[in-house]
């Protein structure tokens, strides 16, 4: 059935859960902080390059850390993107090179961050995650527990930004597009508003997440009204979870961007401080998106709870107004049909009388009558 | 039946909700901020304005963007009100025309902003939202799932207020007639004194809306003291849903009003600052009206369930005492009805004795009767 | 049944809030602020007035509001009170007269604001909140849905306090009594004591009512404690409405009396300053009341559902143990009535047997022997 | 049986709590704030002192007020005591001589305040709550609803400490020993050590409080593991209301060693400073018990109702298997008893079969075997 | 079976949780403050010591006081690390010679402090909590109620950093194994960044112990999702816990660590707080978890009790259509079991058809028939 063949796809999206979890793990405790430790399975890392100023563009793949570094200064706003963090060398390399602090490059490393900025000399460190994208070839129908998301560790330094995440993230690719099209502002602006940008392409790409949520919501909500689906608790919970991991994206990023609107860096200027108080309203969206979700599920879950229960009781009502109301009935013939010496006068006279059948059968008759109206006054029979 | 009936109201409520929410949909993630996009099925924009002071009174209607910005100055006070959000190139040459930041006018597009305010050079920029007005020919009695808010944008710079609107919000209406009547304060006073009046005909018109809510919750109410409605949890559920949107309304323009009262921009003067208190008062008020409904739905709830759970228990000793009084006189009946060869004198001498009807009915009657006894002192007699 | 007769008072208490709750409507939307519109209903405002000083005492009945005006200087302190608010031209003359800010005066009129300080110049217009006394003729016992509270405007002035109210609270009497009297610290004192002992005395009022809402609580413990009373959860739900109600009228005073103790106004005294931190603190002892009520709610409702379910679960057990006894029974019975052809040796020999019969009910003494174990074993029978 | 003896002692230990509510009850709203009423049930003051100093110690009993001030100076600390709160009179000479202020004295007096601290001049006032000791003769085991607080009033001024309580706070007595013994710091320090010590003494007193109360949830998960106790929740009731007594003396009381560490009165010493701060933390743990143990009550309310539950499913599952069993089987043997006329060879054949009787005992099998494997294939005996 | 086999367990490692309880006791109320009291049970203390420098390490065992406090000194850090407290003579000596203040001793010793920081002169006090390694021997699979945490006490003084353990903590093992191996920047820096290592090192020993946890946690939901595991609310009780445990563990140290990075003490030099910083994101990312873990719990039991009462529901439906085809149909052939006399042609004549048995077989089928198409439309047949 239906429901059955739902549950195997659950449990292998619990143990992708898991084994992304597991992935994701952490070096052994007690390591000398600041090591490099990279997982096996950890894409090798691929460094790109996109360099450009207002009327410049130029793009570099396939970089080695140095040349990724001697790129900066030769055009106002340098972006270098580390995809892959599979190889701690090179890592350990491009930390060097542009000077970041072990601490941090620990963090862009491992990837179970939560955002967080921290501030180092002439440097800026910002963790923050955007929705994992959907898989390629994966259906079109919102599934449960497709939602992670992947983190991205930035820097931001005098001339450049530089990213580090763990696959490719395609939220970047409209930042690509108008960095290379040429349009709008950003070839005219420093890297501080490419830093905006990036987050704000991080931003925004929750949304589209947070509505096929709400679809699923709204699927769940429909269903319960149709008919009392088996797996409404089980959706639920799977929406619950996704929507706790998506929180936990999403508020520490709050608190990010208002650090980053309020607290003065020079590496910020003004007018990408008003960029950005404009995406940290987005992700105030995003909350009450969140908020209002959590709301809706626990809403569904009474809904659901109250169907079921209401259904149940509708169940009890059918079982009690037809057992109760052949119970007598069977006593009755069950009189009748008793065996006993019908050479006394006392004993079951009615078996001998012309009338004793119909007699009996009155009996049930009156039997039923008076309870069916016992019911009635009760109101049990309106709710069938 | 009437259940029947309402359900299909209720979804399409439900899809109604869907749709309206797909309309205020977001851009791509990824375009470029400050980007102005509309949505194919809103009204194409019509400009009209209200010029007025101490002894003067314009109306204007169908304005161009230049004839509307043109007027500013002509008059102490000047409200320009833009209905409809369906052209990005009137929107677009408005904002140039007024000077106002690319982001704002993106955000006074989308209509899906929470309240807010944001300070520009020589303009303050507020979102904030009003009911929507009931359709025209809508029955009066309140229906679910009936309420929405409609986003209001307002610019408020030197001379003049101007006002984004997606449909024609009636909350207005009473700020024009005061405007055109002459009577009261608004003539005598400058933009701020008309920034607050829109302010507080849009936080008055939530009041109704409230009281709507309140008397959905009292007929929910009488409705689970007098029988228990089947719907009774998906309305509560479909109540809880429109407090959330009212909440999501009133909550931040109470701290937009906070702002506007304490942080001090020149662009307010001292007394509207006072009214403005007192509209933030009643702010305070309508979130205490929310927050008390949300009470009240979470105490019906309970109730619905407690007296759900009570009539089914009621169900349940009902069959319990039948089926206990049945069983064992089922049991009786059934023992004489055995055939066994009446030859040997141990098999059923009952069967013969001249009162063994009598005998066995009395046994029935007497079973009966113990079993009366014992539902007595369990007490499960007194509850019928 | 008691149960019965309870239900049409409590739809009357509902119903009774509904219509107090329509009584105390706003005005219209959009009316302009400031305006004075009085509820047909309304009492018409009474003006009496109590002055004085050390050794100096008068009382004024029946005054109009240019005699009440007059008063002011006459005495140290001189205390207006307005019953009754059912005239506005009255109540815009008291306005005037005394130079209250018309917003101000619109609040005082409106009786459903929060309890709010606000501060103009020269006067302090404090609202706040005293419990409604009770019905006169009333029965002594608790009863639910009893709980409403009325609002009090006053405004403190150099002098004078001026107190607006809907009816004549009773909780104000004991001043007047301590004002006549001349015991105690009042004659000695300026207006702002007087502001205090009013602030104080409508305080006080609230922990009888709180302590009758204790009994309340305690007396459906009880009762959930003696038998499962069907009521119950509509009892608690009223009484919740009821904390509700107090709390709102309770808390906003908390910060109106801290407000009143910090913010430093020249009209507030330092030796009142100590006393209405005492007051504070009263406000803070009520709030942990209504909340170690609130608290007992919940649990009374957990207690109720839990002892609920429990006796739903004996109900059950009973039904299953009797069921399931004389559900074998029933069939070892139906089997020796079979009327099968005793011609072949192989159809129901037992029949012939001459302890056919004893045999038969021996076979339904074990499999009642057996179950009895199994239940015992099971621990079903201990419960009962 | 056990459970139903219980319920008779829940029942006195509430009224107990209702009584001993009434006797700390309120005076009459409205009077004059400053008053001393005392309660006719009180008991007697009783005045007593401690006096000691680096080399000395004095310690007098039945002290008249005159001859406790006297006291005063005489050695470098006095501890004045006064027990019972019965005699309006006592106290105001007390109060008198010792300069307090009006208001706290009534707060001393009024035992139902909540710990709180004033400063007046050259006087800080605390009061806080001790736990009342177990009655004597008392049982040693755990008993439900017996932890009740007593209210100490304390007045700190230069060179004394003066303490009034309503019985005899026996978590004074290793104080009073030390004191005495002169071992350790008490003896070498000024009263604000003194103060310290008191209110350390009655910290420390609530552990083994909140480790009886831990008992308690212990027992009761205990026994809720063990069989489904019908008052588990009744218990778990009590145990909320005697945490919420609790968390109403220790929450504030935390306030109060705050403001007493932070600020800087000079009553207090900067070495008692030390450890009020480190009293505070004991407070703090005191505070993560006391959240400890509700977070437990809840756990335990979910445990309970769910294994209440389990086993109710249990219960239905074995009636619906039984019931599911017989029912065809009794269909089965009453087809058999049926009095057709065998005449027609149509009516009954298999009554004439030879092997007749085992073909119906073999419907019956084959019937219940069938039902067996459906069960079996539900995994509905497998919960057995 | 399982389920009953892992009940003793449960058992134990509750009686196991009472005992460590009563191990950590607190002592009697009312001792002086600052006195030393051991538990006999406690092990006897063993004092080691590590020293090291830029290029230099030694390490010592089994030390006496004096021979750890004459190390001071001799090395840039000093680590003195005192193993078991069973011994109060050794304790106070040691706390004499570092000068260590009484109060921050006694809480050293009572082993049941949660986190705190305090600065003393040249000292600070840190109280921390690590997670009690697993016993020796203890099966690898994730038990429940096994996560205590254990009491560390840390002094940092200059020139040298002391701690007090209960046991052997092995979470500080990887601190030695970094400060012996000379690599990594532990060897070049003070005594402050010993004190962050070993803070580091208990903050990094939760992760494993949190990923356990979310084992556990899926591990229920597998079997939740498999069957309905009987002990699934005792097993979320458990974890909830042992989740109750870490975050009291963890919660006080956040504030302890962003104590240590804001409080600028200068025992803390500037790089040292780097890796503090660190560190305290370390416990925001552990909180992290545990709300986590805890928002997963309440999930799973709403899953659980939606499943179990889904299946619940499923039971009774089936109950429900068995009894309900089966009761007409017993009705029915008790009809036919009647023994009316056959002579009046009124009584059963039925019985005398040629076809009787068939019409009666007959009556049973459309019986059925009409029952069974009355459960489709109600839908109850789809659920089985």
């Amino acid at each position: 059935m239906g429901v059955n063949e739902e549950r195997p796809d659950k449990k292998t999206s619990g143990a992708a859960r898991r084994k992304r979890r597991k992935a994701a793990q952490r070096h052994a405790p007690g390591t000398s902080p600041g090591t490099i430790t990279v997982s096996a399975s950890a894409q090798r890392p691929v460094i790109e390059a996109i360099a450009f100023g207002p009327g410049e563009y130029a793009k570099h793949q396939g970089l080695s850390p140095e040349a990724a570094h001697a790129l900066v200064g030769t055009h106002p706003v340098v972006w270098i993107n580390v995809t892959g963090l599979g190889d701690a060398k090179i890592i350990e390399q491009v930390g060097d090179l542009f000077r970041l602090h072990r601490l941090a490059l620990e963090d862009a490393v491992h990837t179970h961050q939560r955002p967080k900025i921290e501030e180092y000399p002439d440097r800026l460190f910002i963790v923050f995650r955007a929705p994992e994208p959907p898989e390629r070839g994966a259906a079109p129908a919102p599934e449960p527990g497709q939602v992670g998301t992947e983190q991205i560790a930035m820097f931001l330094g005098p001339g450049f930004v530089l990213t580090f995440q763990e696959g490719h993230a395609d939220c970047f690719e409209p930042v690509r597009v108008r960095a290379r099209g040429g349009k709008g502002r950003m070839r005219n602006q420093g890297p501080d508003y490419l830093a905006y940008a990036l987050l704000d392409a991080a931003t925004d790409a929750f949304f589209p997440v947070l509505d096929s949520m709400r679809d699923r919501i709204d699927a769940i909500e429909q269903d319960i009204h149709a008919h009392a689906p088996k797996d409404a608790i089980a959706r639920i919970y799977e929406i619950r979870h996704d929507l706790a991991n998506l929180r936990r994206a999403i508020w520490p990023l709050r608190d990010v961007l208002n650090a980053l609107v309020r607290d003065p860096s020079t590496l910020i200027g003004p007018e990408a401080r008003v960029f950005l108080r404009d995406c940290y309203d987005h992700t105030a969206q995003l909350m009450d998106l969140v908020e209002g979700c959590r709301d809706s599920t626990s809403g569904l879950m009474d809904l659901h709870l109250g169907m079921a229960s209401a259904r149940m009781n509708e169940v009890m009502k059918v079982l009690t107004v037809i057992a109760t109301l052949f119970m007598p009935l069977t006593f009755i013939v069950g009189v009748y049909g008793m065996n006993f010496d019908r050479a006394s006068p006392l004993n079951m006279p009615e078996l001998g009388w012309s009338y004793g059948y119909l007699f009996a059968l009155g009996l049930c008759a009156i039997s039923t009558l008076i309870l069916f109206i016992y019911f009635r006054r009760k109101g049990w029979l309106g709710g069938r």
